[in-house]
């Protein structure tokens, strides 16, 4: 089936400049974009035209890395760096997961809200319980938002009502891909790195490992999750160089591998091109490189960095090192869902670093703009731009009560957005070329 | 005229904690507090109570620093410096104030918003044109806000449409002055030094000597401004080291005299406990001391510091040195009004700072919320806390929204406000004891 879209488009295809078609026209078919244009050619006119008029239309937001129980917790305990964070605020919110009722009830707010702020992708951290997750995974399914999800996996250093046995982590977390085959597709790694289009063959919502981190995580589970990975072709997520403190903890665990990152090497968690690592503050050169070597991505979480006492991660680092880089909102360390927050603090926190290191070029609007939308959004595949082949995933913003001067050329008006403006800007969501409305989002929350 | 008010009342006596009156009233007499209590004493028995129920009431907001009309261009030009960006967005900007069909609709909006996200005082600037600035004083009275307000005196270095000759700006000053003798009283330094809470007996909108900053101002020019100072008995504001560029460029201007600071002192802008330098980022020890023994206030503008790249202030110096600091928004530079985030920017500053200063300890949110509301009050005399003889400028925080987890305590929930609510959780504002009703102030606008 074909649709046409006409507004003023914007989106990165690079990072260091916008694509801008000023009144043009994007030809979706089956839910991918087959056509990006100013002038529609003949062969489209008789389909007709969903015109959003003078409104702006950009990719849908990716978030990189997020905490789907956090959600809750937002606000409050930022006086707390990481480790006394979780012990105090996080593992006691995560621990009352074990109530589905609770689950659901919060887990409907946190999808509602992730819609509403224009995030149509999103990578999540659920708790280490299984039914709540399983939960978690049907709801996502039900909003048609696209998502990676995974069970925590945790078997040490934790509170007593959080902690799992490293037997039941393991089969669990078995259980819960066999229970849904549909979960992770049956691709190899080089499919998917040959061809990246099949990616966005796979259905919405995948599974996704999710070890806490080392100091969660004793040797025999990440190992074990390490052969799952292989196994079922899965892709990972984790934390990584977040906090001095933490990754000293790292380095008295794991005195025989000389860094973090060496650590999920060594247990086979950096799965080439399919590993996502939050943070990232704290890596030295070396570990830079095997990132580099892996293809492994960095989601970059500025406000919870800021708000945790974290530090600036050196992202002109990671960029000139070409290595894959999305934005998170790491709710619950980030206090907002909403990516334009996220732009936002991804270019203060380059200004800092600016200031005390000149070599480092500050990230520019467009640079920080790819990294909430094709940065993050090509884990998922062909997703977060509006070239030929990716999926439609689209926001259309309505920015009328933002323009309060008429003489804004395109890029200001998206930037004003992204400073000035709210979800209630964003008049119409899109993932792979369907609408997801208000209602249909609604109908799902208790 | 007596009023009590019942409800969750939080402030902020000193930068260190939090006092708090779970369900507790606060008596009003004539505007002032008189009272904070747990228990309400049988003498007020009879007076009717505004029941606020399980709402919090919070001290209003003080933006100690913003622009005016910089408020129609938030959020775009964020790539540029200082320097380069007041040439290329704020100049032009400023320059359209010469239309005062313009300026209404604009001023009026930027009430309108000011009053919105809660702050009930603030230290304006306008533009250099006196008529716009006598609008925009006219329609402050109107609005019932609280404000210093200043046409701004500019006569080097801008453009040739927004520069003014020096016999201008002095003239236009002083008729601004002698056309309404309501904007300066008639009270001497001293008498506002020993007993600050004659200022509260001062009508709500007051006049603030506003020269832009040393590279816009001659000699001439900031010798006159500082005599009319005296002879007005006014307060002065200004910008103080907020980038390197700028620094080094006063020193150019000045070659003869040894700092920033300095040059404002040398011509007579330092007016004792009077004056607010916004920024301050950049000056050296013997200008935080030159600062604290002429009681200058200092605001601190963390936002507008990330966004234009500016750097960050070292905080922790000022408070320690006991320096007077309020927050500013510096709108435009700023891209919000909201002293919310502003808070929560002054926050995360001072987080980064310490990372790589860890002398230099963080600010607590007690103390962040000190500097928005009594850091900054006090400039206005007793303003910004709910002790004995205070302006009850206040504000009622419905944040039944926000409550997602019915376990937070008082101050908790004031966190949650600050980092995750929004001016839709304001459900009351009072400046003097009046509240201010969105239909007053809708009526001002256009």
């Amino acid at each position: 089936m074909q649709k046409v879209i006409k507004g003023n488009i914007i989106f990165t295809k690079e990072k260091d400049q916008f694509e801008i078609y000023k009144n043009g026209y994007i030809v979706v078919e089956n839910g991918k974009v087959i056509l990006v244009t100013n002038e529609l050619p003949v062969i489209y006119k008789d389909i007709p035209v969903d015109d959003m008029e003078d409104q702006l239309i950009i990719p849908g937001f990716v978030d990189l890395h997020v905490h789907a129980p956090q959600w809750l917790n937002t606000g409050i305990g930022y006086s707390k760096e990481l480790i006394p964070w979780l012990n105090e605020y996080t593992f006691p919110l995560e621990s009352a997961f074990t109530n589905l009722e609770f689950a659901e009830e919060h887990y409907k707010d946190f999808i509602h809200d992730l819609w509403e702020v224009g995030t149509t992708r999103a990578c999540i951290f659920a708790t280490r319980h299984k039914p709540a997750t399983k939960l978690l995974i049907k709801l996502l399914k039900e909003s048609g938002l696209g998502a990676y999800v995974g069970k925590v996996n945790m078997d040490r250093n934790s509170s007593p009502e959080l902690i799992e046995t490293t037997e039941q982590s393991i089969a669990e977390t078995i259980e819960l891909l066999q229970e849904d085959p549909s979960l992770y597709g049956n691709l190899t790694h080089n499919t998917i790195d040959i061809n990246p289009v099949l990616a966005n063959d796979l259905p919405l919502v995948q599974y996704i490992l999710t070890p806490r981190f080392v100091p969660s995580t004793t040797p025999t589970l990440m190992q074990a999750l390490g052969e799952i990975a292989q196994k079922y072709h899965l892709p990972v997520q984790s934390h990584l160089s977040e906090n001095r403190g933490e990754v000293a903890w790292v380095q008295e665990l794991h005195p025989d591998i000389p860094s973090f990152t060496e650590v999920y090497d060594f247990y086979g968690l950096l799965q080439p091109s399919r590993t996502i690592m939050a943070h990232c503050i704290y890596n030295t050169d070396t570990e830079v490189k095997l990132l580099k070597r892996k293809n492994i991505y960095v989601a970059h979480c500025p406000q919870s960095n800021f708000n945790l006492t974290s530090g600036i991660m050196p992202l002109r680092k990671y960029l000139d090192a070409k290595i894959s880089v999305g934005l998170g909102s790491d709710v619950g360390g980030g206090h907002v869902l909403n990516m334009t927050q996220h732009i936002i603090a991804s270019i203060n926190a380059s200004k800092m670093y600016y200031v005390d290191h000149p070599e480092y070029a500050p990230l520019t609007i467009s640079e920080a703009f790819y990294l909430a939308t094709k940065g993050g959004g090509s884990f998922f595949g062909k997703v977060g731009s509006f070239e030929e082949g990716y999926d439609f995933d689209a926001l259309v913003i309505n920015d009328n009560s933002l323009q309060k001067n008429g003489t804004l050329s395109l890029v200001e008006r998206l930037e004003k957005y992204i400073y000035t403006g709210s979800s209630q800007n964003i008049s119409k969501r899109f993932v792979r070329g369907i609408e997801l409305s208000c209602e249909a989002i609604k109908n799902n929350r208790s």
